[in-house]
């Protein structure tokens, strides 16, 4: 993964909200809120001040198209050199992304720019918010567990500070301007061999009655984020689900190896970790995604993951949850094993025989870092 | 399938564009290739006069929510029935839909709203265009290769009219104008048992480099559709393709039963029967379709498939391809066979033991019809 190189502290967005909206009585709140996100640092792809200044929803997508063409290549050369792999060697590209809208999506012209295959599948998803980034993973695995011979890119692209709104100044509108931050991650997926989470089963889950708990407003300004207050206290309907998922599984959710759980926000993280009775310090990738990163949308599993790879200390045979949430309110969920790298041809060795469905080797997110 | 109320003859088109565009250089070849076109009618969401005036990107956007949540209901109770299938047992939802942007996309509503489980996977497409319906099959294919027990259905939401933009009048926006049509198609692709095509192979292709032949330009009056002279031009580069396709299959695509084509204009249908050497016959569905309701975008196929059902002559056994074209310039095509209701318990025998993946049904797509 790579975030941009210009970088916002939590003390320039308490600055700039100050500025920007003095005197507005839900200032207070809004500057307590964004203090509580821990969120110490966020990236971006503009300088703050041109960040902040909204130019017509044609020219911030023509910023999107720009800056996606520029910063997804390196990630993805990246993510293929880390799984052993070559662009030939890629049969389906997913790529998410819900801050900038393109037909054909971006997949088009990787495929016609970087080398992949005429016939490699597209599958573009952009109306899945922050809960892309799982559903990409389980789309891969879904694709290889189909076709166990293949291999999945999955691209998140996510320049969130191209969908602020000068005009939006309600408390979640505030909140979400100090929150968010942009990134670009990629992984592949190997049908077969690799080194890292091998899937095992993969689910979706939606909360009755959230659409509009998350949602774009889309208008002749492009795309507004809004946010309901109850957002944060959605883990609460979701901890059993995950806990369901892993008893299905035959795994005890509150005592698996790692978790790569989607960093939303602290109160995200703090009430899913009490309501699945795990430790805080089970989710540090996720918390230090939030802390250097802020809400990188559907790029923090995929960052969060790539903690886990440079952790280094997973042992084979380690069990773990990844889960994204988003717009829906949707959790995208899977549960997988880790594995050390096993050569193609010691795959039936690799693969637990306790899966459900066939296992996939979830390769290598990128090593990427601060550009 | 189903087609809206409010009805647009060729004459109307041709009139309303010579008074829309009355003195203009490029006006006399842009009627006569709606002229060839051949649409005797569309079928659009509101009047024609409504339909002309733009209120607005944001406006637009609510018009199509709310057409959508009207529209797309009755035709997915009926796809699930004709798949003899309630909603309960559908594991995953694709909507495709290029013509209105939401998020959370439509599918959230639709579970939440018609009975689907809370854990029905999501897949909401909006980057494929006119694609996007073979993308769907294919999809949906995957799905049920990588789990065969499973339902998936597919929704092809296509609201065309609302992408008209009065200020647009180049040649493409101009044939586009009295080309593409609304239209809202459902198909259920069930992993066992049903009557339909059983899909056995799926591919995808991009032409190389032809990434703004067509696509979206994306402004503050919402999407701008922007057609490339050269796309008519497109199956002789794609026929090869296609053939290669069926011959690795083992078949001759030149004598296959039946052939379900993306009616993207006369041209392309003229074309591909040509470089295929089929004739023109086979493309009876897309050619009547065409007729019937315009260019449907994703609709196409699934409405296709839906008169092949209807004409009700295939024989277990037929052989035939889907094949739908939209921006990439992107192919999605399948090769499948004609299966007749086999009960469940008769699995083995009705898949064709030659097929290379797990074959599926693709079960009935709608009834349908003019409302």
């Amino acid at each position: 993964m790579r975030v941009p190189e210009y970088v916002i502290t939590m003390e320039d967005t308490l600055e700039f909200a100050k500025k920007v909206h003095a005197g507005k009585p839900q200032l207070p709140l809004a500057l307590r809120l964004i203090q509580n996100t821990g969120v110490r640092k966020r990236h971006i792809v503009q300088p703050i001040e041109k960040a902040l200044d909204h130019p017509g929803f044609e020219e911030r997508n023509r910023i999107y198209e720009l800056e996606s063409k520029k910063r997804c290549p390196g990630v993805i050369e990246e993510a293929l050199a880390n799984a052993d792999l070559t662009a030939r060697d890629i049969d389906v590209i997913i790529y998410v992304s819900c801050t900038g809208f393109m037909m054909p999506s971006l997949t088009a012209w990787l495929i016609n720019n970087m080398g992949f295959r005429s016939d490699t599948r597209q599958i573009p998803i952009a109306q899945l918010g922050c809960a892309a980034g799982g559903a990409a993973i389980n789309r891969a695995h879904d694709f290889c567990t189909a076709y166990p011979e293949s291999n999945a890119l999955i691209v998140a692209c996510e320049l969130c500070s191209l969908c602020y709104q000068p005009t939006d100044d309600d408390i979640g509108s505030l909140l979400s301007d100090g929150l968010f931050g942009d990134a670009v991650a990629a992984a592949v997926m190997r049908g077969r061999g690799g080194t890292g989470v091998v899937l095992e089963r993969n689910s979706s889950y939606l909360i009755p009655n959230t659409e509009d708990w998350i949602c774009y407003a889309v208008r002749a300004t492009g795309f507004h984020f809004q946010l309901d207050r109850r957002v944060p206290g959605t883990m609460e309907p979701l901890a059993p689900v995950l806990r369901d998922l892993a008893t299905d599984h035959g795994w005890d959710v509150s005592k698996l190896d790692f978790y790569i759980i989607h960093a939303g926000g602290p109160r995200i993280l703090q009430d899913l970790a009490k309501f699945l009775d795990v430790d805080d310090t089970m989710f540090r990738h996720s918390w230090s995604t939030l802390t250097d990163y802020g809400n990188i949308a559907s790029a923090v599993v995929l960052e969060a993951l790539r903690r886990l790879f440079d952790e280094g200390t997973t042992m084979p045979g380690a069990t773990g949850v990844i889960a994204g949430f988003g717009p829906g309110i949707t959790a995208e969920m899977a549960m997988g094993s880790w594995t050390a790298d096993a050569p193609r041809d010691m795959e039936s060795t690799a693969i637990p025989a306790s899966a459900s469905y066939l296992a996939r080797d979830f390769a290598h997110t990128t090593k990427g870092g601060i550009a």
